[in-house]
């Protein structure tokens, strides 16, 4: 078994060694949902998880301890008309909130209680995060009452930290705003750097990727007017994605998301036998 | 994009041309739970989705119509004793009853929402199936009640498949049982087919892999006594695993599986327009 | 008793001939939270249920039909530090996640089961609308279930529908987004519209009103850090409040939502006798 | 802002500085429900409302510390036929049992957690007092979890305190018991107290006021038999009310209120840091 | 096996033919609950079932149809103790609120699903009576979610169809109320009737069955004062009781529960194939 | 009243005399199920109670102190088709997944709360199991979250511990496991020695008792098909049943449950006054 930060390609007894060195745990949360025709359908886990991996890298290349990241979350909140294209959607497959509240605040325990003291929870599909926020202070509650005390959670989703500048470059056109990015030059350019075999440019059909950005109502309705979602499903159009795109993408969010961790378990000591 | 049995590398319209067939959906339910030093901790949800898609494809090739595998539920019930070491290991990261009843039926529900009727939920988590039972039952009583009948639901552990011979010829010395095979020749031969790069034979350290196979109680006792799990956490021990068993043992597994897929799905039509 | 959109000022005989003449019926969701020295804590229930009467009544002026207003949700969900200052600070009383996902559940699905089949669900705090929405799909889910079909749910926050145009001329120096505008201008502004006798400007002691507007990391962390809340609890500066700009931000808001309300309801039917 | 006992009225600075001092803090729980055709539907959570503030008042004047009243829980538990007419009844929208449960919990929680010790549940809907009651034993074991001790909750319901000698007096031709009242002689009353423009006796008309005070079966019947609830909705007839009936009332449970609460917080001490 | 109304001593095919001749069917409430130092802690549960029991057998004599008994709820809502003596008695076993809604919804929705269409809840423990009828409510919405119509559910508690005369007959010096009967007269007399095994007059010590019938304030107060209930842990004092009584009670509430159930039931049709 | 184990035929007094002493608790967990044409419907609920009374003589007998029986959970999780037949079949009346984990997490709380330390969950239907364990370990968190430490629960199935000589001494044919004994030789046996008027022979009609050992397939289907059960709905064959291997079958069964609880709770402290 080679190193790794994933969990998944860890076994317990190297996951106890980086626990008892003050390890930040990740734990990725996405979604399984249509990206179009043109992208696969764990774009949201997939990338989450990358991300999340990368920064692990950071973390402890920075000197600031060991990462792990979990197993992703593999499904994500009700999919949105305004950011995600719609739960009735077919291929996106949902969950409800109390469900992802339940996910989210049991994971974050169970860390808890195997002696970790600093989480991220990294968001990657727009709908999730109210309901992560939720689980994660359900957790703390928990631990809490347990006696297990000094526990710090982090939430963050990983384009909240995609600088200004580096969007001015990058939509060159205009930015429209990360809730109409779905499926469109930012998560594109991502997967053709993470996982190219997952997308095929040549399956943007322009008869069906119309209408894009997306004009969306400033309001929901339910149940969904399935009109007013594009008929390709997604919400801005991603034929300006390459991998080069992808790099500056990656490089910018990860670097915001350092100085972020930095900034909250810097200062914070190490391993917690409970 | 290849063409793929697994969600995760389909696009959405991809997925719809093969829902509109009348495809079988598989759900795989893992676990993120130690195996030992010798193999990584994502066993029970990557070798459950291997079998999925080794399936998946069985089901395709008999004529059985297209089939699917969705993402897998990375976490599983909490580990007990008796059948996983115990929840009380760190690095095992385990999910509450209620989270893991809904996750299966939010997940079960939504396929069926989708226009699938034919469900099978491969289990691969010793402790998940009374959960995931309920899960499924529940689902359809939320199909049924939103007016979407004619919905099916198959459950199963892959293990069980594994026919007496193939089990006399692999256990020479003897089964212990499928419940102590964690972490044992099973597992440890399925991940030596499926993700050699996961498993290192070399990591057994017959220091730590002593009093195998393990000798549990009868029941439960929580608080569980730490001194009941052997210090690997394997069960069984997974030295006489190899590669070639792998084989035997997902040949056995999907023809068995196939077999009864075939005989509760064989007979039913295609694609509801919901 | 005098003519009144609100339910609360109602008799029951009275509510069922509007709703037999196909009533809108609007449900305000606000909370008890503190908002600063210089206003009471009913900020986000007292506006919310203002702003829906004042809809309600253009509704009728318009000629879409009758409109009655619920009793507001007096609670809200968990003040958040980037859009409420936090729910560790004392006054601010919140519900968690599940509990206000069950409010609006129940409240939207006795609606539809008196009759009502055009719901819109204003939101007045920030951090209710994840959970509020999965309330109103939960509601819908029911009414499907019991065979009560045909309505229709549109959630919205007030303040989204107060156009570019107003904001440049409310906000000379610039506007710093919705979420910072907790106990600000638009708050202040409408409070003193409202209901003047619930705002002190003098209250606002510029000892206190410091480091406005907040600036808030682009993340979250559990426990919250008191210290990235400014010590007013404000979030930005309600100096520039009048009662003026507070008619100016009725006016656009309610326009827009008049104009919103007509597109999604405009066409539809009258009473449905369950 | 006036000096006032609501907390919808009280900015959080003021609110503070009342905790600090040991504050009482009242919780009405209401309903919106019909009233016959005479009354607003606003009744349940109005009167409580009003008759927390005034015992706020009297707790305050009697030297017993400060005392404060929360926004009022606005919805109900299901009207139930032999108290309310019955939740069949157009206008009345009612919570389901879990959802008040949890409102009721999170509330009392929130008040602990922000320093309160000494709380008083005032009811006014009879169909919610088991439910309040055991939302208020859960938040009390969240707060022991939190190791938050010391608080102490005291369940009433206003009319209980009304003494024999004054309903002798105010009903001359006997009683027939709380559960009938309702929008009765008792509600009307304190509604033409507290809310004249909410009450209009000319609506009483006798065609529809007819079988009053009803005769209830002594059991209840699911699905409710419509025919057990008189036409009006009312239970007994508000013909005989007065403000002056009102005013007795009033005082008679507010008197009576007071020595409950000086009983079992006379003796406790002030505000807990928590 | 002799012929019994019980479904406990019934097998399943006699159970079916009483179905298909549309039974009625008893679903008794009980408790598991100190009643002092004379009583078994049985009380609840076991005269409810006894009472069930003889009316089943009334009903069928009565020609209303076959009538049948499911086995009790054991376990009780949290004694209160204004009419139990309180949860925090050493022996009282009881449920939280949501538990106890559930039981009663699933055995309620269970027997439906059998095909039966005539419910009867019949309530040993005071404290019960809300969460069952949420119990009810709930079954019968999923029933009519299940496409299941026609069931009715009646709610009762055997106490309260003792008549005046009856009352007055067995309360020479006047009666207090049933909720202050808690191991009273009327408990203890049943008990001699249908359990004398279970009962010991002798173990009535007056040194400790002192302070009855209990003073309890009108209000409740959690955590409980424990100094409320009197040292015997009754409510009043059994030293009246006898089997005569038993006989009496009995008998006037069977007559009282025959006459509400052919009011209710008489009407109905048979046996109902999902 | 004369000496029992049962807390049912014991008065609150005498049961805090034992709890002094330490006594360990037993709670048996039933279900109301079909168990053919010659068995009552108790048998689950009713023999888990017998055996956890011998058991609790035995621990008496066997100086390993006091120990008390609980009521009985009547009531258990829906029958399946491979343990119980399936839930399908009338008369067999099921608890959901989540009613059973509240009810066991409730009842073991409850015990801990009173001051008892040693708790034994006895189960006697075979899908109880994964649930009842969810609801012991809930238990021992909020017991935890309440300062309550040092519980400890057992959790056993009684036909566990009938060894194998005992098996192959009654099943001279061979036996089949445990789950397919469903109102077979043990169950009916057993009821021979402990409730002989609920059985009956006469009634084994061999054209129905057909098919038997029933031949299930080695997965679970939703939902259930009904023709995989045996008409009878017992999955062996009942006929050899005798008294007298009743008697073997409890005597194994009791020694065997005495030494595990010996094992766990022999070097245990006494009572623990919360």
């Amino acid at each position: 078994m080679k190193d790794s930060v994933f969990m998944e390609e860890m076994d317990a007894f190297s996951y106890r060694d980086k626990l008892a060195k003050g390890a930040v745990a990740f734990v990725p949360v996405g979604a399984l949902e249509q990206h179009g025709s043109h992208m696969a359908m764990c774009v949201d886990a997939a990338l989450t998880r990358d991300m999340a991996g990368a920064t692990a890298e950071a973390v402890d290349a920075a000197g600031l301890g060991p990462a792990v990241v979990t197993a992703p979350i593999n499904f994500g909140y009700r999919s949105q008309q305004r950011s995600g294209g719609g739960f009735h959607l077919s291929g996106t497959t949902s969950l409800s909130g109390s469900t992802i509240i339940s996910l989210a605040k049991d994971i974050c325990y169970n860390l808890i209680e195997d002696g970790v003291r600093k989480i991220v929870i990294m968001n990657g599909h727009y709908e999730n995060y109210q309901f992560v926020f939720e689980g994660a202070q359900l957790a703390l509650e928990q631990a809490h009452a347990r006696g297990l005390g000094g526990a710090k959670i982090q939430l963050l989703s990983y384009w909240d930290f995609v600088d200004d500048d580096t969007i001015a470059a990058l939509y060159p056109d205009g930015f429209t705003g990360w809730d109409l990015e779905h499926a469109g030059v930012m998560e594109t350019s991502l997967m053709l750097l993470f996982h190219p075999d997952l997308v095929d440019m040549d399956r943007i059909d322009e008869d069906l990727y119309v209408g894009l950005p997306a004009t969306m109502p400033n309001y929901d309705v339910l149940p969904i007017v399935a009109d007013y979602t594009p008929p390709s499903g997604c919400l801005s159009h991603p034929g300006a994605s390459t991998r080069e795109k992808g790099i500056v993408l990656r490089d910018a969010a990860v670097a915001g998301m350092l100085g972020a961790i930095e900034r909250e378990f810097g200062g914070l000591g190490d391993f917690h036998e409970n």
